[in-house]
């Protein structure tokens, strides 16, 4: 077998901005030449999740809502306290998102719906540049 | 290497109807003859996720009942808005969930817990066909 | 292509312990010899899940509490009723969480965030042992 090991840079706004890398991992699935496989999608860092969404306004920020709702930024975290710090929320949501997500190839193309987009999410609360590696397995 | 590529097919009501793909997953991996590897399950479309559950009607209700409360249907949610439509929560339930896990091959059988089944959640507010794509990777 | 299965085999208390994963993980990577791929990680049993997060004090006890908050332990949940048991919460927060995550191996090496470690939580009730396979695929 062979794996195909691309990166994807991206600059965010931070708290909570939603990412498209479908046209990024796309690329990297292009340039690997694999026909039937899977694209392993990993978000590098303890405050950036990968999920799939439509990447349209609406979605992104009723889903930025969520997390607001589910893991606001103000409360007794004791993340913050231990190491002074502000984002105790960011890693919350990192955790419940998850890093990874593994999308099939077939027949050359991500195998995704017609309104399905591959995005990270990046919860820090300041800008960050984000590495995502994608590892094409065949 | 190599990959073994199938499909499922599922209609669904649904609404959080959730369906076990352990059989249908089961019977990919069988046919593949792998013997050690993984097999990467995908939900295709913005409004379905794949997890595991033991697949029994109180867990599954209770499992239904938990997204109602995180992300219910009732909102002023901006992409019922913008896009005329209805099913913002579903996008938000689907991309929590996430629409994608590996599961281990180990001896020709899939790595699973004696009560522990490979589910498709349909978040969508209205019955569908929906395909899942198995990713049989050894 | 090769695929090399470990086990890590983690004695836990049950009640959403955390379990730093990292160096049981890298060191079935180091074992394989394999510089470029994935490792696809997933936890055995339907009340555990995977994920990952800066394992300290503080955000593990903020993660734990969050789950209490979303799931909370007590609760009418059918799951209990029907089987006589007491651990639905713990299935709710496993299914939202989910089994699996894949990390990638790059140069040899996990490519996670310098903060960044891959935990299992077990969310059962009570203290268990529990098995957490690891395929090495490249």
């Amino acid at each position: 077998m062979t794996v195909h090991s691309g990166l994807l840079r991206v600059q965010t706004a931070g708290d909570g901005a939603v990412v498209d890398l479908t046209e990024g991992v796309r690329s990297i699935v292009g340039r690997s030449g694999v026909e039937a496989g899977v694209a392993a999608v990993f978000a590098v860092g303890a405050t950036v999740g990968v999920t799939t969404i439509e990447y349209e306004p609406g979605a992104v920020a009723d889903f930025q809502a969520l997390l607001d709702r589910l893991a606001p930024p103000e409360g007794a975290y004791e993340h913050n306290a231990l190491n002074h710090d502000t984002n105790a929320h960011s890693h919350l949501r990192a955790a419940l998102v998850g890093p990874s997500e593994t999308i099939p190839i077939v027949g050359g193309e991500l195998g995704l719906g017609t309104w399905q987009q591959i995005v990270l999410v990046d919860f820090d609360d300041r800008p960050r540049e984000r590495i995502v590696s994608v590892q094409v397995l065949s």
